[in-house]
């Protein structure tokens, strides 16, 4: 019997741990106040987890992530290198996101807010409109999220192309891929609505600011559901107050939940939704963590392992 | 040199003249303010002519409309039973319209309003989603429109079916086609988002009715992109008001524009767009109109043309 604890700040574990122990008979997951020795832990479930978390479970050898996003965990300073840390790839996670961000495209091309305002004022006008194919969308970053965005765009007819840290092929070879720092400039000129898909890593801290949103076509406008820490929150209010940015549609933020105080909560060309641009149905990350694991006691590869160096 | 007219109540005839003065030397378009003969007018570009438009131009042989629906041609009194009338098929008008189906299916699907209302409070709250495939969509009208929103919904992972009078089979043989009126009820059961896209005719007029809201899906969303006599207002008003249907979106109404002291512009539950759900380019208008005048002058069938028995 392998034992594993989940432990996933501010998320009710509940139905992740009744996911799991349906799984199998040779595998449990527990929470942290039931009884449980420490020593015994071998895998964990995680979201946020405390900083002392693995000094705790000494002899924790694997983890996962409910999201796709691993910084949560790979910032935790009593990770030891030894401990594999796994990614969630959840096919529902990435329809759901991608519904998501197709929204706010589309809320852009036919700017539905100020139909929304005529409404209030009992205004009956059209406006000339523009076709899917005249909105260049820009996907920054083409992992399993940004891929399925980057489809979805170009089974709707956007002209959509995506940028990554290396060159791929995706499954789709008309959706153009721009790759490297060095082909950063020629995406950012061509886009005029950017979704960042990015993860969050050293090189791409920091990404969504001044000089990014310089390059983008004018008017455009961002979305934004990697994590909070890849934008420069003034540089953006800058380029919303200048029209270089015609509106922003933010997921994630730094810190999270946003402060009540926080300006970003008023700002009229900002819509905020409570990182909930998605999420993965517990079953899904169950089964995800209680696959690798199986994996891990027959002795094989995770399949979707973190490469900790690189951060995703 | 065949000499056609144009006469497009409430829309600027600039572009479309433009537009089709390029086409051919051999064809030529005129507003009904240019000197001409109207015994040498062969043939018009219309959007709700004059009840006496025809008894004006005695020669006129064929006539399409700028929309895609020709109810407004149809309806003129004076329409002679030898006129040839024509409908646009634009693969353009049809991506546009439906990104904006769409828009308002996903809006449903993720409940954005109820993240408005939260950012308006500064309210930091997170909510079970449902992913597309939770979400039954059905297609009420199943012609060029309304296949390409089935199949723009389906390529997102939408449930997706779709109903018209008779049985075709569709593209994409994986959406299911409900047919004619003994099929209509299974359809509607089956149905939480309801777009109807459905030409004018008799059998359709006042189809949103009560009872049609009652055997959707409780909660359900209506999306009303056909015409304004499609639906029984009271009875939308109703089933917003019990819960039957959640909310709607309403781009068309009877009659146009909406009077500014509608109910219907302040009803919390529907949102109004201005009969803007999409839109021809002119130039596309244009040549599909000087297309089908070669084809009649060539002596050949036209390529779109309406069955004035049965309205589309």
């Amino acid at each position: 019997m392998q034992q594993g604890i989940v432990q996933v700040k501010g998320v009710d574990p509940t139905p992740y741990l009744e996911s799991f122990n349906r799984y199998s008979d040779e595998l449990s997951l527990l929470t942290a106040d039931m009884p449980h020795d420490p020593e015994q832990i071998t895998f964990a479930l995680l979201w946020y987890p405390d900083d002392d978390f693995f000094d705790r479970y000494p002899n924790v050898k694997l983890v996962a992530s409910i999201a796709a996003g691993v910084d949560n965990i790979l910032a935790c300073p009593s990770l030891r290198d030894d401990v594999i840390v796994c990614r969630n790839r959840d096919p529902e996670q990435a329809s759901i996101m991608s519904t998501f961000a197709l929204w706010h495209i589309i809320g852009h091309q036919r700017n539905f807010e100020r139909y929304r305002e005529q409404q209030t004022l009992h205004i009956w006008k059209r406006h000339p409109m523009r076709a899917p194919a005249d909105i260049n969308v820009g996907i920054l970053g083409l992992g399993f999220m940004g891929e399925k965005i980057a489809d979805d765009c170009h089974a709707l007819g956007f002209n959509v192309a995506g940028w990554r840290k290396s060159f791929k092929t995706l499954t789709n070879e008309e959706i153009p891929v721009f790759a490297g720092t060095e082909q950063l400039d020629s995406f950012l000129q061509r886009t005029e609505v950017l979704i960042c898909v990015l993860p969050l890593t050293d090189e791409t801290r920091g990404i969504l600011n001044r000089d990014t949103f310089s390059k983008l076509q004018r008017g455009g406008y961002l979305v934004h559901i990697g994590r909070g820490d890849h934008l420069v929150p003034e540089d953006l209010f800058a380029a919303l107050e200048d029209g270089q940015l015609a509106g922003a549609a933010l997921d994630v933020f730094t810190p999270e939940p946003l402060p009540a105080d926080s300006p970003i909560w008023d700002h009229p060309k900002i819509f905020v939704t409570p990182h909930d641009a998605s999420d993965v149905r517990p079953s899904a990350a169950a089964a995800n963590l209680a696959e690798e694991v199986e994996r891990f006691v027959r002795g094989e590869a995770p399949a979707n392992q973190v490469l900790k160096e690189i951060g995703y």
